[in-house]
């Protein structure tokens, strides 16, 4: 066996606590190299004293996915008094060996408990727990100024005709909370249940990310009572509200920042942001801090303490007078842990049950321990699936090795609320990705609405709008149905029914590839419970596909989900997809 | 080159900031596989515009030591603008490849930063920090009961005569702080620059692990006028105190427990522990979490308010009021995280500067990212020196494999404040451990304080005091001058002169093996700065060994540190080394 493949560390994707009682120990090897591992295991004071060794117990461990290089073992393991040391039985063929923090053994060293792996005590508190809620919640973001213009009278000066013309950096369509509140059933019609909206406080740009006032909101989306309204409004029809805070940069003419700008060093605001030197200048490049190089962002000094009070202010009040349910949370890796930590008690206590998303697009798992976010916008999976249905860039053996990493490089619970998108209002739509072919994007959909954690749908995407990177993609939402696609509308919301009536269509069951094949790409998936099996069968190719698909055992009822057909029971089924095509097969004992 | 070999994940120990400007990557390979690593980096938003493409740039990284299985590689950056993207560049003879989050690639794909690794932002209150003194400082670790008796009117009934018998788990001698102030001086001349003392509050037993009041001392030991002269007397003599915190539970005595057992469900305190079902019972197991399975340490609900309240306002108490510079924490692994953040945010509004030590016999990263701990007890090391030196179970390539994976399990500041014991009063003393052999105690000295990390010295080691598991290793100070191993205690003091003198003795030099030779066990390693360089040779072999040691270069000065004499400069040295001696050479430039 290759030991250098071998890792395990506690306390991370490795070895975690699923719920108060549970943990989930896993490991990993060499691709198709160890036969079985099983876990090795007892409480860490559990002495045998007439034999004088320590009492252990085994567990076999399930291989639950590979990638290119790996496979990925797990078990779960519920300790009497919650403590638990471990070490890994690694068997390959006659070969044995017994792997702990310690390194590898020959024989099981029960002479002493240091040797082991330790996972020291399942305490409540440290456990990872997004709210109940947002597991089974569908998204949609929008971007205020561009879904409906509601109320004229606010409209900013310039604004231009709905749809009139493409959108630029700087245009305006007057976009506001009362055209949300009107078309919220339009949301509720589709299956959606949370709306993520981009910023919304006072700004200058059409975008809102160069917050002047986070305690306001910019008037041309509507006064407090109207977003009370039409926060009170989504909770009535069963939708969540999350909205964008952006903590790690101020607008530049926040008063705060323009106090510095004015007064230099002198200004009692000096310290809220990072600043080299005084006075400030914006040319050749700023003094200071900035998002990106960004002149217009200067990054907000968040170790402060009246900066942090003021923003966790901001971060309750919002919650507290609004009743919103989420923050989204801007360039959130470049912001301090410990303002997160401080930031998720002090909304938490005002709401236990709001949900803290972060933006961030590389590995996240230093803020996904329990005591920061409750979830992250899951680029990798959009990448994954871009590239695999849209674009046809990787085939379906990447495609499948990179999905399994990222399920792998996470605990299950983080899984089942990872953000999980397709696109934004800072990326081409996905209908312009893939090159108008609307197949594509039906199957990226299925694909999303069936995958493990929280679908978010960009706005107007359902209804196939079109749109390169931003400013193309932040077109004003199209309100004729004569121009909305209402086929491509009609396979979402079909989608989300299916995913609201069979709980193993989403976050309810377990994800597994079935079957693969590279030179057709084609795919076969599984979301299996207790109690049964969804099979995902895929045809990724622009040209019909015999499929021969050879089930995992004798199923009592097997039923086409989509056509709601009932099949002969068989083990093995024979049958014809259309290019770009699928079939989702519930099977029952 | 073996792909499966390769590790990295920011953010902990391959990836941290070494201070408020510098961070350092590591990388782990197999060993003896690559000839060579760079690390490619850039500031993630420096786009070229102008070829649309990633500004990157490269540097070489060190190989820093190896174990059984990997070879380890360093390098150090200060990014200007504090953020970081970057992979590696790993080369095997011909073989380029390019190692980032997204997997190896033939070519840098420099066409999107999110293919890189991600160090977002290197913010200051994120650094892991342990207070400046701690990686200076010498400890020595009291067990106050058998130190020094300096106030029989304290002594508890049926105290016995000082060393008139073996320890026992329930006899009393009556040290006390009395004791400890008029010995000071002892320590003094020894070199001691902190003392750690095991529990002095208010309990049953001679260990006083079992608290019954974390806000009164024990009577044995002296009233807070006594403490509090005690430890202004230390800070006079320039000795740090550090205090043990026992929290994971209390003793069975305490009013808050007794309350329990007394009323059950109707007390206040019932939701201070973790209690199963009421009445409270002890037999035939106790009915309620506890310390292992001990009925006289009830576990502490840690995340209780009221627990959570008293325990930081003990925390913040013995400070405030007696201004202690340590907290050493007793099965800190046990209570939760959230507990630990916000003892380390309370005790250190208190005082910036106090040190927290956490017991831990474990991989301790989850604990020493900033926000928790400032050091760990370093068992693993307390392991490894005793089965090289004192036991000879393990060969020097063990020894060495062990000491690189410990060193590079963790960030450089934190191996820099370690607390190396080689004993303690849980464990059988260093001299009883060596079967009586002083030379190997010699040994175990000389590499303790000459290591990364600070040593602590087990009261009475020093001497040559002897004992088994406790309660053998908790006999009476020997403070007759006849029966002191005063040659011992010469040989501790010199080395912690030499320590003093050189800061490449201590923390101010980088550990590298040299040279070994698993055959004779023959050791050589160095402590080298930018100024100078110490060899350390070690026979740890009974018998005499020919040494011919190659130095890296050619010095201007070499002297014997031990003996003061000055060599011959030269690039090859060869001498003889009595059994278990060592020579010591300060080579400068």
């Amino acid at each position: 066996m290759l030991k250098e493949a071998i890792y395990h560390r506690p306390k991370n994707n490795f070895a975690y606590a699923y719920d108060e009682k549970t943990l989930h120990i896993r490991l990993q090897s060499k691709k198709d190299d160890l036969h079985s591992v099983d876990l090795v295991f007892g409480d860490p004071y559990d002495w045998d004293t007439h034999y004088n060794r320590w009492n252990t117990t085994q567990k076999e461990m399930t291989k639950t996915g590979s990638d290119e290089l790996f496979d990925y073992w797990l078990v779960e393991i519920q300790p009497e008094f919650r403590r638990l040391r471990y070490g890994f039985k690694l068997t390959k063929g006659n070969e044995v060996q017994y792997y702990t923090e310690k390194g590898y053994f020959d024989e099981l060293p029960t002479d002493d408990v240091a040797y082991f792996f330790c996972f020291p005590f399942l305490n409540k508190i440290d456990v990872f727990q997004a709210p109940t809620w947002v597991k089974d919640t569908v998204w949609y973001q929008i971007f205020p100024e561009r879904f409906a213009n509601g109320d004229k009278t606010i409209d900013p000066p310039g604004t231009l005709p709905w749809g009139s013309t493409e959108p630029t950096p700087t245009n305006f369509f007057g976009g506001d909370f009362e055209g949300v509140i009107q078309n919220l059933d339009y949301l509720v019609e589709l299956g959606v249940t949370g709306i993520y909206f981009t910023p919304i406080f006072k700004a200058t740009s059409n975008h809102k990310y160069d917050t002047i006032d986070y305690l306001e909101l910019d008037p041309q989306f509507g006064d407090k009572e109207t977003f009370r309204r039409l926060v009170k409004t989504c909770h009535q029809k069963g939708i969540k509200v999350m909205l964008d805070a952006v903590f790690n940069h101020s607008g530049y003419y926040s008063p705060f920042f323009q106090d510095v700008v004015e007064k230099g060093e002198a200004s009692k605001y000096k310290d809220w942001f990072h600043i080299r030197n005084f006075p400030i200048v914006t040319e050749p490049t700023p003094n200071y801090d900035t998002f990106a190089f960004t002149y217009m962002m200067p990054k907000l000094n968040t170790e402060h303490p009246e900066v942090k009070k003021y923003l966790l202010d901001v971060g309750r009040y919002w919650i507290e007078e609004f009743d919103i349910d989420g923050w989204r949370l801007d360039v959130a890796n470049e912001v301090d842990h410990q303002f997160w930590r401080e930031f998720r008690t002090a909304v938490k206590d005002v709401k236990p049950d709001v949900y803290i998303l972060g933006e961030i697009w590389h590995d996240s798992m230093p803020w996904l321990q329990g005591d920061q976010f409750d979830a992250v916008m899951n680029y990798p999976f959009t990448t994954a699936v871009l590239n695999f249905f849209a674009k046809n860039t990787i085939d379906v053996t990447e495609f499948t090795n990179i999905l399994s990493n990222v399920l792998h490089s996470y605990p299950n619970n983080v899984n089942e609320v990872a953000f999980n998108l397709l696109d934004s209002h800072d990326t081409p739509r996905i209908l312009t990705i893939a090159k108008n072919h609307k197949e594509k994007v039906k199957l990226l959909y299925l694909f999303q609405m069936s995958f493990i954690g929280t679908p978010c749908i960009y706005y107007g995407d359902e209804i196939g709008m079109t749109g390169e990177m931003d400013p193309g993609c932040r077109k004003c939402m199209e309100w004729n149905p004569a121009e909305q696609d209402l086929e491509l509308f009609s396979h979402v919301k079909k989608l989300l029914e299916l995913r609201r009536t069979f709980p193993e269509f989403g976050n309810g069951g377990e994800f597994k590839i079935i079957d693969t094949n590279p030179e057709t790409n084609y795919l076969v998936y599984a979301k299996t419970s207790n109690e049964r099996t969804i099979y995902f069968v895929v045809n990724n190719l622009e040209q019909q596909l015999d499929v021969s698909l050879s089930l995992s055992q004798s199923y009592q009822q097997l039923i086409n989900l989509w056509t709601e057909d009932t099949l002969q029971p068989t083990e093995h089924l024979e049958f014809q997809l259309n290019p770009l095509d699928f079939k989702i097969i519930l099977a029952k004992h």
